[in-house]
């Protein structure tokens, strides 16, 4: 009889293959004292030393095979094993408190993976604990002289079923191989779930029992569209599968033919499908999958794992590259946007009682003008190779926006007196993510070139609901009309005085809401590269004005229970699922 | 030459009179390890019999001088007294530290205060941390024999000068004799403050140097409406203040007068005055007040200090106390308000990231029932003494609002099958303080009685601010026009229903707003007792008519800066100020 497996679904796409079981000892620590601290000391020499050369062979052959973002990851751990830091404090554990090499490792590693996973709202430093816990692993197998699993020995196509995968296990996977993932932990932000998007490699995670279940060489079928792992399936699951696979596979297929086309709708409206990226290697998987523009750069990644401010030559070398890399495609960037869930080494932040409520982004700007400055000076000056646009992020009032504003103009004035080249047509907007905004966006539209909806802030703070406090998830709604009316009312508002809207939250990839968005004449779309193609591929089968009264209809419902099923009916009855 | 002090207005109006200052002994504890710790169990034993039986000779003088309210604070202290894990742990520390019993009463004390202080945007706690506070200071007084400042000894009329004021001192004052307080330290919220306002007596805090730079017997003018305290002022200041103070005293008479008048404008609209209540307390200060009904009755305090949940019966006697109190005037009590900022020992929440954000109000009411029915079936069984309404606070979604009531009347129905009398015309209503509550007045409105906006949290969550977060408080702003039109949206979406819609925020009582509210055609001002007058008075002098512009012209104005200038203007040109 087959079972059925529910989990998390991670990254899209239907696999049926057998199962490859990566599962590896357990690594018992010895948490035992020594006599001889110098044996100790030489061993951990010796591991760092072999975990060193086994992470040059994975990051080549990562390189080599996957690319450079998952060479990246390998790089990440390398750092971290050539941290002077990190090998002192491990040896101080061993002389100061006379213990075995293994117990000091552990400890400073649970040191770090505290900090860094107890802010586990901020991908950023996740990714961080990820890789030390990881690098930790690696240390210790060698240390203990314990084998770690080894994806390279992986030799034919198969699923492979893990407890997690770590990124070192990624960057060894041979693609040819693998057909698909399924693990017991781990969520849809870990590092192999990205990667595997990339590699279009469907992966259930979450499944919590995965390894307990299946054995090596079951038949699996992983659903990574729903988030099914069927072990042992049926012939008539089977046939469904095979199905659903060959539907998955032509729509993929059809959604690639759309790579290089414009987003044009049946009415013949263009409206643009862009990208949300957050570190130069996006930029590639923007690009493949056809962005026609970035319309939210993420500048964060300049500032992570740094001990002091990126400096403006720096940033300014960053900016630029995306700016020429994407052409004559819009390239928005975003000031810094700190604060709330998201911390920095170099800047020291308050303790706040609520940190969404509190001194983040534009705030932190205006307050420190040090940070914004050079910023924007960057950003000027990058705008020379492409076309390049500024939004601010978190901006309440119309004084906020102005006096960000002021400082622009001031550098921009700064660097022409200097002889510093700098286009003079740069886009000057704003994320749009707060409530009183949209109360007053006819007066803020007379002011600002753009406006960007951020709609996971927008829909918490409308809703006083954190999305990420699972007691109140329930209220973040993006198909409630109470966000329609908002997104709607910001729209007419920018069109009134003549100026563009975009969306750059998770809502903006969400297809249920796509005809609604469409409908509403939302002229910018910005997404994870991965929902692109789809979302082009809906707006392109239909016609705003057939959407008109699924948009009137819905901005009168009274809950977002009735709307979603007013969209799917919709998109039933239109083919469009 | 006279010297001018600036602090904070705490309770208005103006005092001429001599200094006298309170100022104690410094309690000095002597941090000092004992060997008989027997005798020091027994000196701590003597200081708690002496500090409890000047606490019931405090207590008795209050009562008989200043009624309840003020009895009550020295209550909480005896509480405290009685309570044996008090005296338990100071013991403890005695015996297991062999320290002296001084130094142990201030570790336990300083202990309590860190508890309670830290939650500083909490009143009711900050208030327990006082009470500690100042009882340590009796019980080290006892046991280091030195006598604490006496309030009582006070036999002229004077301005008392302290350091900061205790509520054992208020308790002991002599209303004859006090004229108005100064203090170095306090705020706004501190217990002699609210003690204060209810008496009348003009109050500047956290002045800084106050006690520093009076000597006892300098004549001062306490300037309660603008926050100032002039020493020894000259002639000209003197003939100055006692122009202020003969018109703050007419003005205060004029109000008087209006104490049992209705609030109708000068075009016969007639606007409900009411007050927000905490405590029973508190139902006198709303009846010499003029209060035309209670339109926010938290009910918060029949939670508080306790160690399980009220129960039915202890709360339908209580809210059966206001509704006859209040006559067949209109009392709406709110159900259980409690996360956020206020915890309740009995309702362990989870720790949140962002507790404003988080499980709060009525959404912790949805889920644990066992909280909201029996406080439902309270309400609904005091319905037939009085006129109560019923209002759900943090109502973010429609279908919240449907499960509340839907739960209200179940309960309804159970009493009313047990033949248990319930009123049939019980208006049930919800807080309004969610933006997109507001986004859909118009869909709710056709479902409650009535709203009440809560001005204080739909301004935070308007503009994404916590109000009591220093750093970002300056995007409070209660006339900014986001605010303005959000509130003209909701009351046009009621009355488009033929609903009413009242505010319990601060706004509601600030007289800034009051012209905007009215013309807006706001139905219900609730506010703390002590601002109704002055309200009532400045309904009394306009005309919604001719506000008509004043109005129009702040919905349109881009800052709150404006809509403030504006205002100020018109009350000005209207002899309103």
């Amino acid at each position: 009889m087959s079972l059925l497996l529910n989990g998390l679904a991670a990254s899209s796409g239907i696999a049926i293959a057998p199962a490859y079981l990566l599962v590896g000892s357990e690594l018992p620590v010895q948490k035992q004292h020594i006599s001889d601290k110098n044996h100790e000391v030489a061993r951990l020499h010796d591991s760092f030393a072999l975990s060193r050369q086994e992470l040059h062979a994975i990051r080549d052959q990562a390189h080599r095979r996957l690319g450079q973002r998952a060479a990246t990851v390998v790089d990440t751990q390398l750092a971290m094993l050539d941290d002077p830091v990190l090998f002192d404090s491990i040896e101080q554990h061993i002389v100061s408190e006379q213990i075995t090499a293994e117990w000091a490792v552990q400890k400073v590693a649970d040191h770090y993976m505290a900090i860094f996973e107890r802010l586990n709202d901020n991908d950023y430093l996740q990714a961080r604990g990820m890789a030390m816990r990881d690098l930790a692993k690696r240390l210790l197998s060698h240390l203990l002289g314990v084998k770690l699993p080894n994806p390279k020995q992986l030799d034919h196509r198969a699923i492979i079923v893990a407890n997690n995968i770590t990124p070192t296990d990624t960057a060894q996977f041979d693609r040819r191989y693998v057909a698909g993932l399924v693990t017991d932990t781990g969520g849809r932000t870990s590092h192999f779930t990205i990667m595997s998007k990339t590699l279009y490699l469907p992966v259930v995670v979450g499944t919590k029992k995965a390894t307990a279940a299946i054995k090596d060489g079951d038949l699996l079928v992983v659903d990574g569209i729903h988030g099914k792992v069927v072990v042992n399936p049926s012939e008539g699951e089977l046939e469904k599968y095979r199905l659903l696979a060959g539907r998955f596979a032509r729509e993929q297929e059809a959604w690639g033919a759309l790579r290089n086309q414009e987003t044009i709708s049946q009415d013949g409206r263009h409206f643009e499908v862009a990208a949300n990226v957050g570190t130069l290697a996006d930029i590639q998987d923007a690009q493949n999958n056809g962005a026609e523009g970035i319309v939210l750069l993420r500048t964060e990644f300049l500032y992570m794992n740094q001990t002091k401010l990126p400096g403006e030559d720096q940033q300014f070398s960053a900016y630029k590259q995306f700016v020429a890399a994407m052409n004559q495609h819009r390239v928005v960037t975003r000031t810094l946007d700190v604060g709330g869930d998201k911390r920095l080494e170099m800047v020291p932040l308050p303790h706040e009682a609520n940190p969404y409520l509190g001194f983040r982004a534009i705030r932190i700007g205006l307050a420190k003008p040090e940070i914004l400055r050079p910023q924007l000076r960057a950003m000027l000056r990058a705008s020379v190779y492409g076309r390049l646009a500024i939004m601010f992020p978190m901006v309440a009032t119309i004084e906020e926006f102005r006096q960000a504003r002021q400082i622009l103009d001031e550098e921009k004035a700064s660097l022409e007196k200097s002889g510093v080249p700098v286009a003079d047509n740069i886009e000057v907007g704003m994320m749009l993510e707060i409530p009183s905004v949209a109360m007053m966006a006819d007066l803020f539209a007379q002011d600002v070139d753009f406006f960007s909806i951020g709609s996971n802030d927008l829909i918490q703070y409308l809703f006083a609901a954190d999305r990420g406090n699972a007691r109140v998830a329930y209220l973040y709604q993006e198909l409630h009309p109470a966000v329609l009316r908002t997104v709607k009312r910001v729209i007419d508002a920018a069109h009134a005085e003549g100026k563009w809207v975009g969306m750059c939250g998770e809502m903006a990839g969400n297809p249920l809401a796509t005809p609604l968005l469409m409908g509403m004449g939302l002229d910018e779309f910005s997404m994870n590269s991965g929902q692109i193609l789809h979302i082009r591929s809906l707006i392109k089968q239909m016609n705003t004005r057939q959407l008109q009264p699924l948009v009137h209809r819905s901005l009168n419902a009274q809950t977002a229970s009735a709307v979603t099923a007013m969209v799917k009916k919709f998109l039933k009855e239109n083919n469009l699922e």
